[in-house]
This record gives C-alpha cells, structure tokens and sequence, in this order.
C-alpha cells in the first residue's frame, strides 16, 4: 500500500532487513529494452557499503536474481521482479531494541502502527538495506532513458558545513553531471570531497553522525512534460523521494533562496537559441507549473545525520512503560548521504520514464 | 487527471481565472458532519484579495454556492460540491500575453502541452485564483479534524530578508498555533509582520516582488498516522503542497538544517510524560518514517516572488519564433506569501483528513 | 471516492436527485478539441424523460451549464466542469421513505453506511438522474473518439422476453452500429421494438416494471489496446457499467454461451483480409487477454427491472425496527432499459478515451 | 501497471510461465495476523494440476518460498513477496507459436502491443500458471477473513449443458458454502459433478475443451460495505475478477435472469428477523448501490472453453503475413474451470478483505 510508487510503471519494493530476500517488481516497462546487466551492477556498486572507511562494514553481496520480466536480457512486457538474498545478518544486534526505540528512527511509531508486530531486526522493512533493490529499478529505468536522450545525475552538494560546487543550472553539460558519480566519492570538487570524508571520519570517530545535502540535475527531457497542480513533475517526484530514508527537505531550483529575492532577481527572461526557447537563467530549476521547461532540471535533498549512533541515548521502555537508555551496537554509516546520492539518482530515473512512458 | 489529490477524501479543482466559474468536488466526506459556513466564509476571507495596500486590486466576492452534498447544512456523504462564480475579470489584460510567455509562469511549458490551446486569461486554470476553492475545501475539513480533536495553523516565517519567531515545535499550544492566522498579517510576532509589509510595500513601490516562507503546524494528531516509504505522510502532504502555485521547495522538522546537524544534536530522545511518550526535542518535526510520533507535526514551505512584476522583462514571441520583450499590466500582489500560508493551511487540513479517514 | 472513474481522462460525478444541481468535472481531456455543444444536446435528449408513455413524467430541461473548460467551444486542457440545475423536484414524494427502505434500492446499506445522514430525496446521490451528466461527457468522449475514427453505439437487445436481432459481431458496419440510437425506440429491428414497447405499457398499467439487456458495440479501434491481467480493456469497462444503476451483469463475445461451447466452436480463426489480421468468428467479442484484437468490441449488459414500482411492498422501519409496507408514488419509468442504452453508450466512450489518450 | 490489484491491499503478480520464478506481493496486510502455511498449502492444491485425468500433466511442486512480510509465521506490516519457482518447462513446445498465434489466446494483440518482444513461451505473464501465486494470496487473504467472520466458497455451477445445484441464496449456511470446495471435484451435487467429468473426458477425447460457470458466496459481510457508482463492491470485484484468464461474464445474484423479470418478482422484499434486516429473497445477491446488504453475496462467472485444443486450427502467419495452420502440442486442461472455481474464490477472499480493512 506504500512500498510502491509510480503510474504507467509501477515500481513495488518487498523485503526486510533479515529476512530471506529483499527485492522490486517493475511494472509496465516497455517491451524489447535491452538491459545491460553489467551497467546495472555498477550502477548498484555505487551505493553498496563495504570497502571503504566511512561505511557500515556490513557486506552484501547484493547480488539481484531476476525472477521474470527478460528474456534473454530482453524486456517483455510481463513486470521484471528481481530478488536479492539477505545472507550477512546479525539479528542479535537488534535484541535491546525490541521494546526501546531509537531515537529518530521509524521505531516508535512503527510499534504503534503494527502493535508490536513489525520486523525490528535491521530496521526491518525501514531499513536503508530496501534502497538496493530501488537503485536496481532505477539503473533499469536509466538505461531505458538513456536510450531515449535523457541523463540523469547527482553529487554530494553538502557535508556537515562542506560545500561542493554545484551544477550549472544552465549550461549543463553531460559529462559534467555524470562526472561526480563515477567518483569514490562523489563531489564535483575532490577537495570538497576530501574534506567531506574528514567531516564524516571525525563524526564516526566520535561515534556520532553527520547529515548532508545531495544535488541531482537531469537534462535531455522534451518540455511540456508533467502536468499542473497536484499531479505535476515536483508532486510526483517529491512524493517518491521522501520515500528515501531520512530525507527532510527537497527545493527546486533557487528553492528555499527564492523565499528572500525579488521577482525581477528570480524571473528567468527567455530567448531564443536557434530555434529552441532557453532562459539566461534556471532559477525555476527547469520546472514551472508542474511541467518541465526544456531547461536542466535541477532540485536539491536535505538528508539528516544517521540516525543510529554509537553514542548512549536516552530513550523509553514500551512495556515497562518507563525512561530508559539505549545504546546502538549494529554497524551503521556515520553518514549515509554519499550512497544516498545513488538512490536520489535512482528514484529521479524511475520518475522521469514514468511522465516520458 | 491532475487537478484533484487525496484517497480517502478526494479534493478535485475545477475552473480558470476567467471561466464562468471556479469550484471543488469533495469525495468521500464522512456523512453526518455538520458545516457551519460561517466559518467557512471566515476563513476564506483570510486568503481573498482586497482592502490592503499589499495585495491585489482584484476584488471577488468568492461568494460560494453549494451544488451538493449537503442536506440542511449536513454533509449526507455525496460529494460536496461547490462553485465560485468569476465576476470581476479583465480579459483585456492577457491580450499582448497570448504569445509572449511570462517569465517564471507556466505559459511556456503549457503553451507546449496543450498546442496553444491553454486558456491564458488571468492565468487560465495555473491561476492563483483556484487556490479560493482549495481554501472551501480545506475550510470543510478543518471542522471536520477539529471535531476530532486536531488543530492546523500557519504564520508567515519570513518575507524577504524578515523572520518571525518560530512556531514551538515541543510544546505548540493550540492558541499560539492559531493566533497568526487572526491576525491580519499572519506572523506570530507582530513587529516582525510590519517590517514584513514594509518590505512588500518597498517591493510594490518598485513594481516587484518578493517570497517568503510559510511554517506550518498541526497538533491532536494519533500516533502511527501514515505509513512508510512511498506513501507516508511527508509523501502526501509534499505532493499535496507543491499543488500550490509558487512553491518551491518543502522541509520537516529541522529540515535543510539538519544536514548540517551531527546525529546527537539532531536525533530527538524520548521520555515518558504520564504515559504518553514524548520526545525533548522534536527536530523530526512530528513524522518518522512516514508516520506521526504524536509529537506537533512542523514543516515549512518556500515559496517564490511573484512571477508576475509590472517591470518590462525579455521574452520570446512563440509565434514570430524571435526575442521579444513584456510589460504584464494585470493587478496582482506583490507577495503571495500571507494569502499562501491560508492555502497551505487548507491543503493540509485536507491532507490530515485524509490521513484520518 | 466513489463517484468518478478513469484513470488518464478522470470522470467526476457530484449531485443528488434533489440538490441545486447535478454536474460532472471532465479532467484529463486532449486540449484543443472542438466540442459540438449541439451535438452533445442531440446525445443528451436521447437519454432524457418525458413526452413517451412509458417513462417517468418527470421533465428536466436538463440543460448544461458550462462552468470551465472551453475556451470559444475548444478544449484548454483544464477540467472540463458542468452543472445541470434541478428544477423539477417533488421532496414531498419522499417523505415516507426515509426510514423505510424501498426494496432492491440502495436505502438500507445508505442508511447503515452512511448512520441515515444521505439523502434520501429522490435517490439521492444513488438516483438514476446522475446519469444525465454522465451522459454529457460520454457525448463529449464521444466526438473526440469520432475524430480518432473509433465509433460506439448500443440497441436495447431485449425487453422481458423479447428480443432484437444482434450486432453482426465480425462484419458491424457504422451505419448498422449507430442505427438503434437515433430511433425514438432503440432497436435494430422495429418490430421487436413495438413488441418491446407494448411489453413495458403493459407492466406500467400493472404498476410493474419490466428489464432487459443492452448490446454495446465499438468499431475502429487499434489492436493491443489495453493490457492484461487486472487493468486491460473488460477490467476498466466493466467496473465502469457496474456504475450504472441497475445494472446485473456484463458478458463479453458469446459471453455467459461461452460457457456451454466446445473449445473447437468458440475459438475465433484468424485470417488475412489483406494486411490485416481478423478472425472468421468473434466469440472473443474484440478483447483477448485484456486487449483489442481489432475485431469489433461486442458486450451485453443485463438491466434488473426498475426497483420503484406501483404495487404496495414488503419493507421495515428501521427506527421503529419492526415490518412495514410501503407504497412508492413517485414517478418512475416503468422500464429504463432504453434511456439506460444512453448511458452504455456514453460509459464506454468514456473508457475508450481513457484507452486511446 | 496492469498485473495489480487492490487499494487497501494491493496484490501484486509477477512471473512468466517459463520464467526463473513466478510470485506475488501482498502490500498493506494488517501486521500480527498469524498465517498457518499448512491451509495455505492445502487451498492452493485444490488448484494445482496433475493426479486427476482431466487437467494437465504438467506437474509442478507449486512451493511457495516467502520472501519477506512474515516474522515467525506473523504479518510484520512489511508486503509479504513469496515466490513459486517454475520447474517443469517445456519451452520447446512453444517454437512453432512464435508467430502464428493460437486462436481466443492474447498471443496476437501482446504481438502488436509488445512489439513481438513478449514471452510466448507456455503463455509467458499471461499463462493461467499466474493463478498459483494468486492462490497463494487469496489462501492469506481468507485466513484473515475467516478471523473476522467473513468465509468465501465456490461451486462448478455448470460445465457444458450439466448444471449443478445452485447455493442457496437467502439462507446460506457456512458447511453448505465451503463443501464443494472440499471435494475432488466442487460441485455441491456429487451426481452433476459425476456428469461434469464425463463431459470434459469426452472433449479431451476429442482434443477439445469444455467451458463452464462458476458461482461463488460469501457470507457475514457487514452491512453497508462499499460505495455507491464506480468503486463499490461490485466495480472491484468484477474488475479483478476480470483478470483471471478465460473470464467472459459476470453477473451478481439474479444477474440475466433478472432481465426477463418483473420487478415485482425481482424485488426483494425486508423483513427483520430479531433486530436484523433481512430479505425474503435475495435477487440482488447480496449488494444493492454498490454496498453489502447483508444477505449473502452471490455471483456468477462464466468461462470458455480452454482456446489451446489439440485439433488443427486456422490461424495466420505474422511474420510472412500469410494464413497458417496451427497446431498446440503442450499440455493444456481440456476444462479449466474446476480449477478456475477456486481461483475466483481466492479473487474474491482478496477483494473483501481489501473493502473489510
């Protein structure tokens, strides 16, 4: 009823943390797309933790099963369902946890909800673990885009009070806005990138965490595309991206900078180019009225500190009905936006073959 | 297809600026629920133009007529519907707009979509104007939460470079949360509302415009209202919000500043207060995991200057296909923003009933 | 919630039998499309009372008020809203049925569903009268499906025990189709017509009520429209006619024959007629695996007899919660069958649209 | 985007005939709902094909591998994904179909609408094989029904010309409803289902097949459930129900018959036994306006005969775009509709327990 976004193709997300698999269905692609499954796991080795320092030290193999929907690497028409096993799980880590909810985790309201019922182990069916198969739906849906002139992608904007440089929302070019994803980490600027993992090892050194902000930009999108009021280009991809984990905020273009400028400051004047109409500037983020204008569209995602820290946190006993404390012992990222970046990129492809379908 | 949101209740906007009539259909209104229309008419003179200095010189008399769905003032479970006839329109205004899109509007992408057939009169159906419907609306369900305990309000929290005080996200009582909207600028610290309409009377004088912000808070609402990932309540109510003409950008809670948050200082730990659990802080601005923590629920929303400004702009004539320039002459308010925050406050309602339902 | 359909051309109802009006909000229409308001009058009438003898003495001018939509006659690609005033209204008639249901109405789940708050005057929501705007925006469909080359057409297929000759279903000429709709009786064959007529005079002056069965055809359409499974062609459209009150049943191609055939007599060969593909049968009735072969769309609708009749019933007081009797002195077709063909027709319309856009 | 249905819970299939594995999603099952595999097992076995000499020799295991949503046995609130791996495939048996599609089959619209690219193999996502996973659901579905006093059955109400006793509409009782469904093959009168096997060993001798009807109860149903117009029980119902392959026709309680009578024969008058409401006859089978009336819910499916028969057939040549002769050498059921009949009992659990919650 909520794992599943999305109209003319409807993507449907399944599984828990510990349970035996996670995985997506992917409903209504077009027939006859050729699937590159090497690109798919690449795409998916972008948001894979392990390896590296500031990382959960969790291993997933995360390798997905296709269960229907290709033949011979072909679409077919029927919904492609893809399982992935869940095979490094630490169930015990979760024990203290049953009762006690971690602060800014879906804990609590969770235990309400469901009665006690819901899957505590690895944040369950909450888990971060749930956006694999998600980027595995949206390198799919890049792919199918890609073939029909349309990129898109994301850098780390900000760390803590790190700032990278942030796309030109008007003169977008390709290789400029793939570029920070085929990074380690990915920033426009290595420096910024540099410092921004100093940010993040100083915070998981301290056993705490830092939030972040994520840029995405897409270009190559025909105009008119969306729709106005609640049914719109920003409706529907807002709707989907706060079904990331810890996501607080998206504004587009100037986004919340507008609220203190002027109109003639913010207005974006048109002219022609040749033959296609252009603005001098994108502070509509390529987005007006719910539709798109032909301008790069560019919006940005707050996402806050990983909500698991190692740090002692006060908290409360459901049963006991009394204060308690808690303290996390599972493996957790001090900072989750850099593979955030991947899954905003992921479910941004998914939106856009949507409208385009 | 996309003038209409909700599930349970199903709000559809109907009209444009200049059309014989603008109205809503609410589908799905529990049966049984008394309307006083009073209040109704109250509250959507909070969001009409008219009287001051700093809003538009259209007037209407938004005078609504019932169509349906009301028995003796009871809603009888048909779907209430309601129109607003349009009476002080200028279509002579729009004449030198036909073809020359206005900078920051949705007449280029609309002019696109629908081959140039879009009604461009006074904005057509992108017009603020359908936003008095909205406001019926939401008029509608906030008796109907208020019956069931909940409570919606909204203040201005900044124009321009001006804040006003915060809502208090820990402790929000019901009159502070309301106090704004009785006022006729809507802040919560009056000296902070005359800079504000000082800075949009210097904006006017300049024939500009400026933004602003809205906050906005519920409170009463249960615990584990909403559901996780893809169709929570951030999902439905950012969906809903981005209907509204104008916004761009949406946070919860600590929102944008949260990614500059480590997760010690952000992450909010409960207690127990009698036997209800409450957190100390609420940074989470109510919702975690796409459900309520019964904590107030607090977000914000960016919204954009005006895009129509009486300074000439550059353009394009799309039909001549060459640069040309634009002087808009219509009457309209050089801030959106405190008639806005009434809008805001009515797709919320309508959102949270939804959500109740 | 309950009151529209369609999923890319939304069709919203509003409007009780006795309310100030009745309407119908069209979201989703192609923008630019001329819409024949005489044509769509002419359409109107076919499905409207009064003058005959053998249907309800009630007169409406039934006349439709554009509210939004048009520009000049043409389509702007905002919600197309209309609202048809009641005027002929007897509320007096219904005084004795407020807590007595009539029997096979829809009074006593109403009363249970909605704690006895609907309105119960005339029908309510429920009355048959709904269909008048449902019938405007199947005209409206209608011509934009004329214009795409797709035609839709209906003839009362039986009455009591009488019968009409059928649609050729394999070779349906357009002029074949539409032939039954412009008689003042609805047949393909004017003598099963008279005899029809004389059936439903005769039920009348038992103060009876008679029903019967409605073919509906569509020719022109593309092949592969549609898709499989829960949301292809018969899916949409069945659940669409199930809207229409009165209705029992629905059957596709040889329908509920099918049941009694050998697999070698109701499949449909295929051939070549040139380069196209048909079948030399259509038991199929054009729809296979949710999608259209083609071959002209064949459906049949069962008419239950009308539920409101003369003779004294059966019924209980649900206050006073003891058996009662009742007798209904309204005005009531003796049998809907040839206005609800109308209503077929225009259902369908409807939902072909939604498949073509 | 077609291959789901559902609002409250949304059940969602995946799967070709011939793919790694076929399966189904359960999104928004109530959490700490205990499901007892054993009847779950045992209800889909009663539509599992192999043993008897009129079904198919394709023998296949059928074991359900749950993916996720469950906690030792529990509903979590998570979607419940399980998958039915397919083993015994013959693909080759499929080579000569590739473009000479099978008569009444959706091999030549999937053709058109997928551009050749679907799976032809064993029917791919349109194989009657997807029935298993949807058993799979409704076996859950009617656990949590049974729990909330709600039991759904079915009998073979006619293959070719043998009719079966029909349910007792007015006074249903729970044995009489669920005894077909126990029995080897579902008839209530043994003798008729003696005759119904003769039937379908006759067309099987033939290389044919043989159609028939299904009827399907339910009972303790509240009152007032659903909705009037396009979303009641009956739009919901017949839409899914249109989704399982072979479906030509559907009609609820008198259904066609009710076309040849009076209404008052039809109409079917109250009477309160104790302090319920009860009908004396239950014409309307149960729902009146869209809504449960409390009397048992009785309807009836038609479907044809299997379209994949042993004798040689007519059909075309896509690629060569010249007539053809075809004949289907798999292993196909000479009469499906035993097998049907529980299938449209698992639809049915489903679409209940989806308006109950």
């Amino acid at each position: 009823m909520s794992s599943d976004f999305g109209k003319n193709v409807k993507i449907s997300l399944f599984g828990q943390s510990h349970s035996k698999a996670i995985g997506v269905v992917l409903d209504g692609l077009p027939a006859g797309e050729k699937i590159d499954m090497e690109k798919v796991l690449d795409f998916m080795a972008r948001r894979r933790p392990g390896g590296s320092d500031y990382v959960t030290q969790r291993r997933e193999a995360d390798k997905p099963v296709i269960l229907s929907g290709l033949v011979e690497g072909v679409t077919c028409g029927a919904p492609l369902a893809v399982m992935i096993e869940n095979t490094d799980t630490r169930s015990q880590d979760y024990d203290n946890l049953r009762y006690v909810p971690r602060p800014s985790h879906a804990d609590y309201p969770a235990f309400v909800k469901h009665g006690g019922f819901n899957d505590i182990r690895g944040g369950g069916h909450f888990s971060g673990r749930l956006t694999a198969p998600l980027c595995f739906a949206g390198a799919v849906c890049k792919q199918i885009l890609e073939r029909r002139g349309v990129s898109v992608g994301v850098h780390v904007a900000s760390i803590a009070s790190i700032k990278d440089s942030p796309f030109d929302p008007v003169n977008l070019k390709k290789e400029d806005l793939l570029s920070a994803g085929q990074k380690a980490f990915p920033t426009n600027d290595d420096k910024a990138g540099r410092e921004m993992v100093n940010q993040i090892k100083a915070a998981a050194k301290d056993r705490d965490s830092v939030g972040g902000i994520v840029e995405c930009g897409a270009i190559g999108l025909p105009v008119g595309l969306g729709a106005p009021m609640f049914d719109g280009v920003e409706n529907r991809l807002t709707s989907a991206i706060f079904g990331i984990p810890a996501v607080r905020g998206v504004e587009f273009g100037a986004g919340f900078e507008a609220a203190a400028m002027r109109g003639s400051e913010h207005n974006d004047p048109y002219y022609f180019e040749g033959d296609k109409v252009k603005s001098f500037t994108n502070n509509h983020g390529g987005i007006l009225g719910g539709m798109t204008t032909g301008m790069p569209l560019i919006f940005r995602v707050a996402f806050k500190p990983t909500s698991s820290i190692g740090k002692e946190q006060k908290s409360v006993d459901l049963i006991k009905k009394e204060d308690s404390k808690l303290k996390i012992v599972g493996r957790h990222d001090p900072c989750i936006v850099p593979r955030a970046a991947v899954v905003v990129e992921a479910v941004t492809a998914a939106v856009l073959l949507d409208w385009l379908l």
